[in-house]
């Protein structure tokens, strides 16, 4: 990627002395994602030079795929009817999001200047959540009434086709305007011209309300198969469609994010993030991470004589709690996944929540009777193996039971099932374990000594 | 979901004994992927009887949203003529996934019975690794020479539209036959009647050849929007197209992948996975992390004598390792989405070495202090706090390097980056940090005591 990157910003900084005929056709040369994330590799003053040199409609594909600092930084050098202009050019989706990022008072500024019906649809964007089906929803759709014929049809999607964002699927309404179906231009383009839309339409709608979260929404995409999913009201008026290039953007973060918030790092981090904003983000999660640690270390101080007087106990127990951890992060990986990809029948939940204590038990006997054999020889006493065995055989059922029952706890109490959850889970197994092992040792002391 | 899985599972049973026109219309009434995922649930013989009663077509829907248990299944019950049908009414890839589940006796048996042109794409297709860009690949797309007008071009459209995967990317050939260039199809319905393709198409093509990995591919798809990326050869000839709903599957995939494999999951495994399944798939990763516990438990082991001596050092050992851990996966699940999103710069690598190091010093140093005032507290020995502190100063500054060093390690020599890189990881500060800490303790003994 990065060698790419470097080389457009190479030519970039060479352009800034050639005319503007050069200029324009590298720009239509280079990708407008490309273009962005080379800007965003260089000086304000040169981004300032560069987009000074671009039409607004080379300036808004390139503003609508950057980050919101650069995004920013080009606003802010542009007149108020350069911005109205670029935003000319941009899906209302991107512009809203353009506008949440801007002060409250350009934005005042801006929507007061824009046309009235834009403004109006504009403002009820910027209404709902970010990360609702109304936040990523835009306005440039098709929707044709029902009895229009296909030639009818096809008249209107030449004229309205240019300014939508999805064009192979036609959205379909009734008399009172509300959503009845949708229609595939192939079809539009195959069948007789005098055909009613009606005819042929597809009634079995797959809809999203605005409130929805985006997570749900990815999924029904994903799992239909569509390239645009409306986002209707209560009375089935289509308010926008969330077109499935978005729908990537939200599959890409809500995956980061559930393998982010499981070892506690901030959804927002990436391996390019500063220093300073790395530990500013991770100290938080080590901090809880800490106090979990020290109920541990309570648990292991509970037995300090039965250490003191069987000190293997010390060599060994970090096997127990190790053991627990790692097979209850398995557990609680496959159970988080499967709570985002909606495959956990919360009514078979108990069903879960015994297979994961049974894989976890099965896996604690397997693992611990070669542990517990190898501290026999180790050791020569075949009573800490027997002991070791036991606590393993508890702590692996155990972290079997937590890696179910902490997502979908959290799930139930309406937080991300993937928060923290590995910080959780090894406080318990670590627990659990120290606690099991050293209190049979404690039990059984008169055998091991 | 499951709710409606469940309501679609019993309309179906009730069907059974309905007549054909009731079933038909109960088919168009629900999805594909709905009516497929009910079957799996259903007993073989109740899906034998469902599946007879439907069209080919319909067959055709489902089969291509169903898992491989349940294409198996229904493929079984039906005569080669049959599924020779089905298969007109899918896509390429899709047959190719099919086909490659099946028997080889009967994978042959088919390609035999099918038309001889279609037999040898398929054929080619099969030759694609499943996870690259040849396997994903279909060749249904609509593919113009630059030299037709807009009214040349929609004629073919039309022509050939109802049997693409994707019809608002139009992919232009020059005389030679090689790709030069796509067309949107909203161009085509706006431009002039006479105007040619090559006027006006987009030459900066996103090009993949067939052996490219699928996440390079889902990666470009989600970088430039694109609705269907084109797979070419050498001589720039356009083998297959790749469309936007397949790569949403990678992605899924390529996600599940990278949380399962960091901490020993097979990316197969799910929620709803067999018990045994579960078990047979987890236990080998366990068995490796007890060989890593095991490398902890005798670096403990080295200081058996320092612990009788001072047994707080027991309790509080596992703090020191655990946030050694903690850390550490920090760091590493940072680095893995970073390698999976291509966001490494692998020139500046030691500078994301260097960070993740100094990010967890500066992380050891803050909680260090913190643990260290708290021990200095319960024990009231200041040396016990200074032990500590240093020992979780080391251990976090190696957390963040291993954090970095084991998945660009890992990718360096051509495995996953994920693969088991928490259990490494925690071995590494299970080590250090017991090493660290108890060996520090050794040499400040006669403070201690």
């Amino acid at each position: 990627m990065s060698d790419n990157i470097e080389n457009i910003k190479e030519d970039m900084i060479g352009l800034l002395n050639k005319d503007s005929d050069i200029k324009k056709s590298w720009v239509e040369d280079n990708h407008p994602i490309d273009i962005a994330e080379a800007l965003l590799e260089l000086e304000d003053e040169e981004v300032r030079e560069f987009t000074a040199l671009l039409n607004n409609k080379d300036l808004a594909d390139i503003v609508e795929q950057s980050e919101e600092k650069l995004q920013k930084n080009i606003i802010k050098t542009k007149t108020l009817e350069d911005i109205i202009s670029i935003f000319s050019h941009m899906a209302t989706d991107d512009i809203t999001d353009i506008l949440g990022n801007l002060p409250i008072k350009i934005r005042k500024k801006l929507l007061e200047h824009m046309k009235q019906d834009e403004a109006k649809i504009l403002k009820e964007l910027l209404g709902y959540a970010i990360e609702s089906a109304g936040g990523l929803m835009t306005t440039e759709y098709i929707l044709l009434y029902k009895g229009l014929t296909t030639e009818q049809a096809l008249n209107k999607i030449k004229e309205i086709g240019p300014d939508t964002e999805v064009i192979d699927t036609i959205f379909i309404m009734n008399e009172e305007k509300a959503l009845v179906g949708t229609v595939d231009l192939r079809e539009i383009l195959n069948f007789p011209d005098d055909m009613l839309l009606e005819e042929f339409m597809d009634d079995n709608l797959i809809l999203v309300t605005p409130e929805m979260d985006q997570e749900f929404v990815a999924h029904q995409v994903a799992k239909y198969d569509l390239s645009a999913i409306p986002v209707v009201n209560k009375n089935n008026l289509l308010l926008g469609i969330i077109t499935v290039d978005d729908i990537i953007d939200v599959i890409e973060a809500e995956n980061t994010e559930d393998m982010f918030r499981m070892v506690g790092v901030h959804e927002e981090e990436s391996i390019n993030s500063p220093l300073f904003k790395s530990v500013k983000r991770r100290l938080p999660w080590l901090f809880i991470n800490l106090g979990t640690a020290f109920l541990a270390a309570f648990t292991v101080g509970l037995f300090e004589d039965v250490i003191v007087q069987v000190v293997a106990l010390a060599a060994a127990m970090p096997i127990v709690a190790g053991m627990g951890g790692n097979a209850g992060t398995q557990t609680l990986s496959v159970v988080i996944r499967g709570i985002a990809l909606d495959e956990v029948d919360l009514s078979e939940s108990w069903k879960l929540l015994l297979k994961e204590g049974l894989v976890g038990l099965i896996n604690g006997i397997a693992t611990g009777l070669v542990t517990g054999v190898i501290l026999y020889l180790m050791y020569g006493n075949p009573y800490l193996g027997i002991i070791i065995f036991l606590a393993m055989m508890i702590n692996l059922f155990i972290a079997g039971l937590f890696g179910y029952l902490i997502p979908s706890g959290l799930k139930l109490i309406g937080v991300d099932p993937a928060l923290a959850s590995a910080i959780f889970l090894t406080t318990a197994t670590d627990v659990f374990g120290f606690f099991a092992f050293l209190g049979l040792a404690k039990i059984f002391l008169e055998y091991l000594l």
